[in-house]
């Protein structure tokens, strides 16, 4: 039989504009799969490993801006969601996740796939609500409406994130063979709808902060993670080039340009008193860069973090004002009223900065072959418009080292929990939404980590993977700690011997292996254009080598 | 530095006799994962994805019946346990599950793998604790030490279940380069020690139970899940062959023998009123047979359960007696009070049983190759004390239609929450427990979705899987609902394209792939010998086949 309320739940999702879901296989699930199959409007894809289908769906989100539909069977399937989710509750990428269960009477009588799912995401999820089991009143209908139209605003209205929708089926829930689901409803109506405000400052606010900026002349704006928007680009292009305030954009902002400071990570080997600031600005998410942190959180200064909504971190320990406006607002208003810089403050960062990347560029010449000067190398031949995804642990560092980013690429990395988890998964998910080149770059154990990215029936032709492979978690040998400790080779990088090759077979990729410049060169003049299948270079490196670069480049650029 | 209550921690562990600690790489979780890899009295091992790492710990745990530790970094890495703690908790396998964090005022800034950690297993774990931060407070220090104490405890009181500990560490808390962490502690007392009590009737019960008994004579004993046991074993046998009761053992109660009824979810195709019993006694965990619990569900019977503690589940929905002794205990008590069964009834059980004990073998040779004909033939050639884990889905479905088991061979598969998720690790786990072989039959989506069991340094000699390949969820071929829908090979089947040769090159396994019962009967000769590496024997399928000769089966079966 069809179940009405999940009719509902198809149209009413499809009436808001969601157009995906990612199902992975399942007998309790498979009612509220096919009525998001069968759903002229929405496109449906199977992936089996739910850890994966989770990053996916993800990784689509966050290029819709929309949310897209998760649906997985009941039991443990719920619980491989559950780093995705965690993810995307952090980066506020909006998520509706279905989770079919058993009806109450079932739980707790050691039925199969039967666990505990209601609330089971615990702090990591916007909103958990259970489905009613079946909907003979009137009124349980009307509550399995009201929570879809709910789930749905949550999951949208800023910030964003993932909302759970638990559904309990009881038997008989399959359709019959004929059976029809009736998505020409007539009684959708009333829609829910929301509609934000466009918030502008308070009359006594502009007071204040008017009076408060005219304060400093050490200003530096640090845009968090976020995704490109030219508008705030161009806001703060001509905030520095007006020289009003330092920009320090991490690669993670999308906001690097000419104009900016992109060297923070290295030119900070080199830090002075000139160049503490009286005030930090910052809207977005997180950064990356450890150095930057560290060396923000030992001044005594101001810190004003602009975020329309929701709860504010305190990144680097001063934290003095929350804003409550969209970063573009309070930015134009920045423009407005900031005064010029001090000279000497601006003129330390910037002089830093083009030191840095006046020497890099040969300082990476002549380095042996390795992870640094292969990425430059690669990132330079980065097509236009290509999205840019990087795994976490080395592949952002090195980036961010580089002072890498900028143009039209976007830059993406799980930086919500860091995790190595599901880089694989998010570029793939990527490339579901796009025909430009998803470009993954990535170290060798967040590749191998989520191997089963791959294992659908979905061909990814735009997917470029360069994998460094230095077989075991090359980051160790960077942190003061471990390597110092006899226990760093076994226990820490955790040598790992798989290569590339065997999953480029398995699932026809086209595969390339370099050891040198000469051949990386090479590779990359064709890597970029089209093909029937998705391509992977795998570089082969050594973490040894990597380290002792870092540490000349470091050495060479301490004045 | 050594933090002082890292060190107890792996020293109260070893003493109270765990000896296994299973690793994943990460620099928050250094210093715990220090103590433990230094500890003399404990065994480290490192497998980098965390979901297979909790997986392979359960699968120790389960063998050794004590506490396996288990420890991850901070972020995702928790979340990633997930599954495997909800297995664990339903299965009652012990864990101690340390995750490393950040210490409080680090949660919620932006920093890097940083989320909720506290309670993040939710409802599956027995208990969650948090460690202090730090131990100058000699109370602090008391406080850290009563924790490991108490979770250790609670790991192992029955129901035994997996138990986790969040610890949060501030910088600094790496050791130093000749730092020693100082094992010989002469500190440690008090102890905690957990006398479990013998329990026997009361006085009342025996004179209730006495009385209640002899009102029955048709009488089914069904073992749940739960590990082999000579004692309870042989009980059951002098009760079947005393006529007090029709003794049922689903393949995964371990309980079958010649005298117990093995062939219930076959023979339940006929089934009659003469077959209806008036007292089910049941004891272990779940069973996987759908058709006995549908029987049984449809009568109005009483049924016990003998637990010694802990909620008791309603598998029948005819539970009236909850009984709190040790399943020995009662068996011994029924022995000596129970009735003669009435002969119908039990003639009913048993004459059926050997009907279709009869009648299988040749339905299945003259059947065409397939994955039912197959599996008898790779049982019967298992060697004496195998451990054979099964995964879910129609592998563990599939041994029970057959009415396998019995003897010395142990058979295991996680029907806590009956996941495809880890069936591969849980093989694995055994695999270091034992120098007996252990052999995984498994289906291709079970097997590919766990592969990243096999990422990791350590050679599994003893490890033999049967992969029954029939390239996707066959088991939705079985099922009613789906296989009369139109979207059954798409979304449901999900096909895959998958085979095992090239994981087997990549991980140096032994491999052949088979296609026949020749090929096959040929290849069982040599299987189980002796080997350095791991071996794979695919065997090509097709699930319609598999379909349609159980059809065929249950055709002729049915009078």
């Amino acid at each position: 039989m069809i179940l009405p309320h999940l009719t509902y739940l198809a149209s009413i999702c499809a009436n808001k504009g969601v157009t995906e879901a990612i199902l992975s296989p399942g007998s309790r699930c498979a009612p509220v799969s096919l009525a998001f199959i069968r759903h002229p409007d929405i496109h449906c894809r199977i992936i089996p490993d739910e850890r994966s289908a989770a990053f996916i769906a993800m990784g689509m989100a966050q290029q819709k801006n929309k949310p897209v539909v998760l649906i997985c069977t009941s039991g443990s399937a719920a619980l491989n969601y559950g780093p995705a989710i965690a993810e995307a509750y952090y980066q506020q990428i909006p998520l509706l996740v279905l989770t079919a269960d058993r009806p109450a009477e079932w739980i707790e009588q050691w039925d199969g796939q039967t666990i505990r799912q209601e609330n089971i995401y615990g702090h990591h999820i916007k909103n958990s609500y259970t489905f009613p089991d079946e909907v003979s009143h009137p009124d349980k209908l009307w509550h399995a409406k009201r929570i879809i139209k709910e789930a749905l605003i949550q999951s949208e209205d800023f910030p964003m994130g993932p909302v759970h929708i638990n559904i309990p089926l009881r038997e008989p829930f399959y359709p019959q063979a004929n059976e029809q689901y009736p998505f020409d409803l007539t009684d959708l109506e009333p829609d829910l709808d929301l509609h934000l405000p466009t918030s502008t400052f308070r009359e006594e606010s502009v007071v204040q902060l008017k009076t408060e900026i005219k304060k400093y002349q050490k200003v530096l704006i640090i845009p968090g993670q976020q995704r490109p928007d030219s508008n705030i680009k161009h806001l703060l292009k001509s905030i520095a080039e007006n020289h009003q305030a330092v920009v320090i954009t991490d690669a993670i902002s999308n906001m690097s340009q000419e104009a900016t400071i992109k060297h923070h990570d290295l030119l900070l080997i080199n830090q002075t008193e000139k160049m503490v600031p009286e005030l930090i600005i910052s809207f977005g998410k997180s950064i990356v860069s450890k150095a930057l942190k560290l060396f923000l959180r030992q001044q005594k200064i101001a810190h004003w973090h602009i975020q329309q909504n929701g709860q504010v971190p305190d990144t680097y320990q001063n934290l003095n004002q929350i804003i409550r406006l969209k970063p573009k607002t309070f930015l134009d208003f920045f423009r407005k009223e900031a005064n010029k810089l001090e000279t000497n403050f601006e003129n330390e960062w910037l002089k830093k900065n083009a030191t840095v990347k006046t020497k890099l560029p040969s300082l990476l010449e002549h380095a042996p072959f390795g992870e640094l000067n292969a990425l430059e190398k690669i990132l330079k031949a980065l097509p236009a418009y290509a999205k840019l995804h990087i795994a976490n642990s080395m592949a952002v560092r090195n980036v961010n080292f580089l002072g890498l980013g900028g143009d039209d690429l976007e830059i993406i990395c799980n930086r919500g929990t860091s995790g190595i988890d599901g880089s694989n998964s998010t570029a793939v998910g990527c490339t579901f939404t796009t025909k430009e080149p998803v470009v993954l770059v990535t170290g060798d154990m967040a590749f191998f980590y989520d191997r089963n990215a791959f294992w659908h029936q979905y061909n990814l032709p735009n997917l470029r993977i360069i994998l460094f492979n230095n077989q075991g978690g090359g980051i160790f040998r960077m942190i003061d700690g471990p390597s110092k400790l006899p226990e760093l080779d076994e226990y820490f990088e955790t040598k790992q011997k798989l290569n590339g090759k065997f999953l480029a077979e398995e699932f026809n990729f086209h595969y390339r292996e370099v050891t040198g410049m000469g051949d990386l060169l090479s590779e990359l003049r064709t890597f970029f254009d089209k093909s029937l299948n998705p391509k992977l270079l795998e570089i082969k490196c050594d973490s040894e080598t990597n380290t002792n670069t870092l540490k000349m480049i470091k050495e060479t650029l301490k004045v």
